[in-house]
């Protein structure tokens, strides 16, 4: 028996449930680490099936194993499921029924084909070598996401490789993209109060103005990017918030400002962070405040590692898959991605399926009117099922 | 009849009622055009006494017009009566009984030494020539306050000069300081909102970040004191508020600030407004962002006539009251002060009587631990009657 | 004999060699401290008169005694000789002769009225008590000027009070501008290098670059004024000189800066001290790099004792010197004056003589065209004669 | 006859001329565009052998043209003479003899291996098709540079392709390195010019301070590289120059700031110059003052074109030239390079020689240190001929 073949044919067969599935998700989006609905609707799917199943990590994570029973090695496929605190603005007869939630970035997609896609090689398993694990990963969207907990539960034990698929509603439908090595930043947060003295507007001299020393710190910190950092480097850094709400006449005490750091190199990260926490002191002992600074490493550059991708792509390239119509380098892109997880600990992939919709019309990802293109789902579980039977087969 | 020395032994005389009043304020203090309960309280006072009392302006104030049916000037005695949105801390039998509310600036004492003071003039109203008309102005503490609303209701029609009078917790008791011409500062307002173009952190390229071009506002902004004015003027400029709140990982697509404003001549007042205008203009051009100004040029300059104001002072010099040890030049004085309307409208004096207690402790103005030398209520109660009775004798 | 009388008539008397004498100098004008043809010239015309003349000071200075030989007090009388390195633009017939040389301050009429004003008050010491000192200075353009070398040489030695008069053009001509206690600015300069680490353009990362550093402390220095003093206080802070000078493709390793403070305070000039080295701090903090300052307070504030300018002033009011048509608060300067070094020592005044020209023109000081009324020149000499006649009469 | 193992022979037998020569270009080094001497001494050499020369480009270029007179393509070597403006702190028996010029850069070298070369190719050529042209470039090292005017003069009619190469201490000797697609950045200098007012320093409100304006720009166009650019795009923006040079005491009235950009997209540098030139407008707007700007876009980005530099090192490899020791992608390079003029024009490549001394000491370039290992010299020489060799045989 062509294994491949057959699966193929098999997921062609299942497309209406991959749709299906997906619209059900849609219409019932959960925020991260809320996810209990979707993952009891998942769990049940698999009841019945010859796998095994069992909760991981701090929230609704799960993992399905499947096991060939005959000698080989263990892959991993990550698919996640939490939506966004967005109001869906498309008029969809499965539209979001949870008012300000919804599945704006396609996880709806991925956890769609992901349980059609397994539920068929559990039914091929016997041809496999090896064992196939599947990671439901929930809480993506948020840091510290669904992935760390799930790792320290055991989510990677045994596991030889990791692979991920996005969904992309830049890319056309049909399009595979992919990047070796560094492929999506890694991410740094941090917190910091500048603490002065209050008073009244009339008399700045008997207080020390927050706002202004929170001010000049932000206007210092863009020489981190532009003066502190090898210009071939990626490297951002951005004040998300800055909270200095107060009234008019009064002189503000204190500032709190949150920020952002984006990076595609460890030692960028570190020459990132030293350099904030230098100006913070710089900015202390220029205007005589008080700072305090909560910084966290979060998110690691997320690492395709480059044996390993170039052996899932060449499979692909190799296996011809109709609905496939290129298969490119995408480059790096510019947001993290909790997967980043999986693959510092793991030889991993995370490509890329192209889910634009037929009219080309922009629907990007993390906006109200994000839309997929439900032929990615076929498509998505072509190249990952691909991906499995060669690598689990002789 | 010694008009004069029969009004200071009815005020020595009724000292303790002056004391009980205030007490009375104190533990029922009302926030700025709320003080409904507080204006029943002095209007029940007036029941009864030869006078007339009506209802003026937008909020709660009051006029109460005392003739003496003979000819001559009218002279305008101003009291205000609003409390701040402060909770006390200190320890008396009459603590503020309304949470987060206090008198912390010391109109308590005011309203109660006029009322008491306002008692003693009908009384001997027959002695004197003219008449006297008692403000009693709510919402002082406020943008636009009591004052404006009542003159525009005719507080001043008639009116020949007006003396208003505040404590003053810096200066010892017994002290009495006053300064001719520019006396306390005038304020403007303004909110003005930048907005560029929110997006995902990690994209700036694809965003407006609001945050920098507001902070680049902030620095920019100094240089309107530090280089736009005469060195020998007075002027401050306060952004008192920003409002940039967001999350760590989007890139802020609005800021809000609001500026307080103080100056000493209007033409200060005019070119920190033009010049604040035109860096925010600036801002615009600099950072492609839009703004929106909302600009309110409010409290005057507060200008004590200096014919009319060497006349009380002189008068009070003349006095000798044996509760004030010294009559001092206090020099101009940071904030700015609602009587500033009246100032504008007629010659007037706007004059400080110390209130610090007998043990020297620091209780500033606008703080929870705010406290008043209630001997200050006699001698300000003195110092008034002294120039009403003066200016309405031959 | 009226002896005030007398000299008024003996100055109407010399006002020709008044002019002429002004406009000797005026066509012969020397830089600071290089005024050795105009001493030479001033010390030839006491030559035979009734009188002691002595060199004094680093420079060309000259005291001038004039001893009545009756008991009474010693008054100075101060004017300054040096010009300005100014390319004359005016078309007279005594232009300046000496080309980038200019008397564009005024310094060439002081002189002149103070020497004939000498030879008249030699010519009647004997009607006088006490004694006289003419103080010629040199070099009072530059800092630390011609005063302080004098006051340390013993210019001010017996002297009991010092009188200084400067013509300015912006006053009318026949009024007299004065001003009570603070009078004209203290001064500070200072000279502050930041160096970090040159390197090429193309590698910002390599180096650390001094002309970033040194425009974040110009933009924060802005605070200094506008957050740090209080806004009733007069205070400047310039950058007068910011020199990065490079090439294009290079990252500059070090800059240079120059500073000037104004201040109308000895506290607030502290303070601005205190508040420049504390950003200079924080800079090198904020941006790693080094600086070093050098920080000199010179010029003092310049400060007219109120009791002895009081007299002065009242005995010129009294005067009624027919050129004079107003004797007026003038307010506070803002330029610098080394006669603040005299005042600093003796009770002293300073005062201004109005020089418009009669078209009522602009020439200001300090500009190519700069133009005095010489009329300017009776009136000084009446104005400082008067005031010497009354100071050394019974 | 293998002419690639003739050449091989015939370069390593001459090895020692090759260092003969570059010993006396270092001992007798030129600037930029004064190399007159230089191109005499390279003219001199060719003197005789079967080659045409003639003078090319406003400069002392030369163009070496060597036919085979077999038909096929024209290839192009590229090397340029000319030496800096660095003082030699060399200890070396030909160190530079010209004071304050040195051949800090390797252009020596370059040039020396390069004659040899040709010398062999002549001599070889008739082995050969098609033709060789040696490009003696003078003043890479200004900008505009040497390569320019040389291709305006023709110095590319008839060329296909050209190779260059470039010395490099900071690579072991015997590695060579290269790039595909964008190797070295593209530059654009400006120069910007700041008109306030000047005036006295203790009178801000009445001039406009022109080194405010110039500092609070240099803080602002950090925002070009830290907020407006893609983080993935390398960029950057220096301020070479800052001058607002002047005195303590005056208020500066004009700076004039050159900047110089580095960019590896000409997306990138439309960019910023479009946003360099918005910051200037908005500090017009701010501050009130005018600018003028001259933008100058010169180096392009080095392009390496990606078939033929593959070809070029493809042939390296294959040649295991026993003095190579390794040929790796050395990644992009900061510093931008003339001879991106010429890969503007024809399908290029420009790749690196390692020339660290023995001892592994750090001799950077442009340092008064620089050395070189001339064992480069060998290396080059073989690198290239086996280039070309190849390249026009069959």
């Amino acid at each position: 028996m062509d294994v491949e073949k057959e699966l193929m044919q098999r997921l062609e067969a299942d497309e209406d449930e991959m749709i299906k599935i997906r619209r059900h998700l849609h219409e019932h989006p959960e925020l991260s680490f809320k996810e209990k609905q979707t993952a009891a609707y998942i769990k049940d799917f698999y009841q019945g099936l010859d796998c095994t199943v069992r909760n991981c990590g701090d929230g609704y994570g799960l993992l399905v194993d499947i096991d060939s029973e005959n000698p080989g090695p263990k892959l991993a496929l990550r698919a996640d499921f939490d939506a966004l605190a967005i109001q869906e603005d498309n008029d969809l007869p499965f539209k979001s029924q949870n008012p300000g939630v919804m599945h704006a970035c396609g996880h709806d997609g991925h956890t769609a084909y992901m349980m059609v896609l397994a539920k068929n090689l559990i039914a091929l398993k016997d041809h496999l070598k090896g064992s196939i694990r599947i990671i439901h990963q929930p809480a993506e969207e948020v840091s510290p996401g669904g992935a760390k907990s799930m790792i320290k539960d055991g989510a990677l034990d045994g596991v030889d490789n990791v692979i991920g698929i996005h969904v992309m509603s830049s890319m056309p439908t049909g399009a595979i993209g992919y990047h070796y090595g560094e492929s999506q930043t890694g991410r740094s947060d941090f917190t910091i109060t500048f603490t002065g003295k209050g008073g009244h507007a009339s008399m700045p001299h008997l207080s020390n103005d927050a706002i202004v020393a929170g001010s000049y710190f932000v206007t210092s910190l863009q020489t981190v990017v532009s003066r502190r950092l090898d210009p071939f480097d990626t490297g951002s850094v951005t004040i998300g918030s800055f909270d200095g709400v107060g009234s008019f006449n009064a002189i503000k005490e204190s500032v709190t400002l949150k920020g952002d750091v984006r990076v595609m190199k460890e030692a960028t990260r570190q020459k990132i962070r030293q350099q904030v926490e230098q100006i913070a002191h710089g900015i202390e002992v220029m205007f005589g405040v008080h700072s305090t600074i909560d910084y966290d490493d979060n998110y690691p550059v997320l690492y395709n590692d480059t044996q390993f991708s170039k052996q899932v792509i060449q499979t692909l390239e190799a296996a011809k898959i109709p609905e496939v119509t290129q298969i490119t380098d995408f480059g790096p892109q510019d947001p993290s991605e909790d997967f980043a997880y999986f693959a510092q600990e793991r030889p991993s992939i995370f490509f890329y399926v192209g889910c634009m919709t037929d009219d080309g019309a922009n629907h990007p990802h993390h906006s109200p009117d994000f839309m997929m293109n439900e032929k990615c789902l076929l498509i998505a579980a072509k190249a990952a099922g691909t991906a499995t039977i060669n690598y689990l087969s002789d």
